[in-house]
């Protein structure tokens, strides 16, 4: 009973089956959302189980009809046991990472069967969870054809594409996301830094705040965490002003960077020396006047855009939570005020 | 010899090791830079590895001196096999993935002489890149210490740290990216689709086209392409007009949501009719007269965005290509045009 591979397809194709393009596609404006829902078994938050499983299924036997050579031989019936699983709400199947054979002879035996199992029923997507501690099964699921979809440290994710044609199955994480913070004092100074470890070019120079926001954090509040972590500056976010896009930074993977302006809430500096080599409020001139940050385009239009912005001849998207019934979430929509008496976005043509 | 396990820390730790914060916090602004030069042997381009390896290692055997019992017996001599490999800039190791042996248990022989060799030389993160056809070796990895680290469907990336003290690998992408395109005509008709396969709550909406962004793709032709092949029309970018930031949606990953202002440079719709049930050009006030949109904050507001702007009583942030010096790549910058003659961003304040 041939089984097809899951040939790898671009980021663009619609969830794990058709159905899933309700989930990239719905007007709740998130890229994404069936697929957490296949994740649940996986998710440390068990939040995402109400979602998921329709119907809590447990089958430990069941019987089907095989025909071997194409059917020309006799048919035969007999019975197999089925791996632990959940429907989820795209004709796909969830295994449940807790209830996994621990003998792998044994596992390579039941994955089979469950996998002619889930054809017999019209299955698609088949999810395979393994912790860290279960390695010993990965080399098995790929005899059986499964593939990588993505890992953490404590765990693998696998997946296998039952139907016929290219798999349907969504991607993993493609970006990763960073923050620069503009934070200047009523001084006209600029809160920077030079780093710890840096790379000779850079030696010396004075530059902004930088860092990754956090698993789940707010670019926000990402934001702020980074100045004060480097700097020991408690600050406001005020909006993004602007943000970066690069492709094939890290693992192949893409880089969004958010450029944001910071009110500062203290003065005194407190630098952290693990990753910082010293911290000050350094005069804007001064600052905007260094031959590497004047020397490179990208990083003067930065600034030239923060200092337009601190004129209000610029309009940054500031942060607003909103909650869409689409999803039911809590999240942030990045956006000006528009014709808000407060707004630096009054346009000539009001 | 005992060698430390690589605990996972939060994505704002310092890159790979210390050395590592120049790549993140680098003025290029970019979130990351140096750790795709670890994965260079992991590369599909071969691109990444002029800027990998400083050096070229293979040794085949080496001698070193190790005290067993905390140095209370006497010192033994002996020779060992190591696995080829390319040092990193961070003072980490990258496995050659090509030069493996294909007997486990030499591998599991070779990795461990391999790990001791490498803390002998004070060594801090090991990079092991395994592709799927060598699944077998994932568990022997797993035994020597090592941790997953990411995966795509042909590949499982594993890390070890081997310093004393926390694991200071950067973490792997974190983000989704996605799209939805406000395209309108010189009728004040908008672009609009009906799903083929959508909730029940959703049945019947009128909605702007979505979709993900493809890997290594840009946000403004990834507008343009969704809207290209799911209704048949040609538009041009003008700006992204807001985004929304969403925590914990696949996988527990994150999703960032960009909405793109398009100008039509086509009228005749043709449907994709895998995705789209139906698309149209639909009056706006028509669109936003649908109760799914007018119930739902969200989605209203990113109307009234969009409507804003169209009255130049908004300001998005439009796309400009620039190069920074400091990673030499060409990538994306968005902002205003600020005090361009053209811009609908001059201010009261002008």
């Amino acid at each position: 009973m041939e089984l097809k591979l899951c040939v790898s397809k671009s980021l663009s194709r619609p969830f794990c089956n058709s159905s899933h393009i309700v989930g990239r596609k719905a007007p709740q404006l998130c890229s994404c959302k069936g697929n957490f829902t296949k994740a649940s078994y996986l998710s440390t938050s068990g939040n995402g189980m109400s979602l998921v499983a329709k119907e809590r299924v447990m089958v430990d036997t069941y019987s089907f009809r095989m025909n071997g050579n194409n059917g020309a031989s006799p048919n035969i019936y007999f019975s197999k046991r089925v791996l632990d699983y959940l429907d989820d709400e795209y004709g796909g199947v969830v295994i449940n990472p807790e209830n996994l054979p621990s003998n792998p002879s044994v596992f390579a035996s039941v994955l089979r069967s469950s996998l002619s199992r889930w054809m017999l029923m019209g299955k698609k997507g088949v999810w395979l969870k393994l912790p860290l501690e279960k390695s010993e099964l990965v080399p098995i699921a790929v005899k059986e054809g499964f593939q990588y979809h993505h890992a953490e440290r404590r765990y693998l994710m696998m997946t296998y594409w039952i139907p016929e044609g290219p798999c349907m199955l969504p991607d993993n994480a493609s970006h990763q996301v960073g923050v620069g913070s503009f934070v200047i004092n009523e001084n006209n100074e600029v809160l920077v830094v030079q780093e710890k470890h840096t790379a000779p070019a850079l030696t010396g120079l004075w530059k902004l705040p930088t860092g990754f926001i956090q698993e789940s954090e707010e670019i926000f509040t990402g934001a702020v965490r980074e100045v004060k972590e480097e700097t020991g500056i408690d600050t406001e976010f005020i909006e993004v002003v602007a943000f970066r896009h690069a492709q094939n930074v890290a693992f192949q993977k893409s880089d969004l960077f958010f450029v944001c302006m910071l009110r500062p809430l203290s003065n005194q500096i407190m630098i952290d020396d693990i990753e910082v080599q010293a911290a000050k409020w350094m005069p804007l001139d001064e600052f905007t006047e260094q031959p590497l940050i004047q020397s490179d385009n990208m990083f003067k239009k930065i600034i030239d855009i923060c200092i337009a912005r601190l004129g209000k001849k610029y309009c940054g998207l500031n942060v607003h939570p909103v909650v869409s019934k689409f999803d039911g979430k809590l999240s942030s929509l990045y956006y000006n005020i528009v014709d808000a008496p407060d707004s630096n976005c009054q346009t000539t043509s009001l």
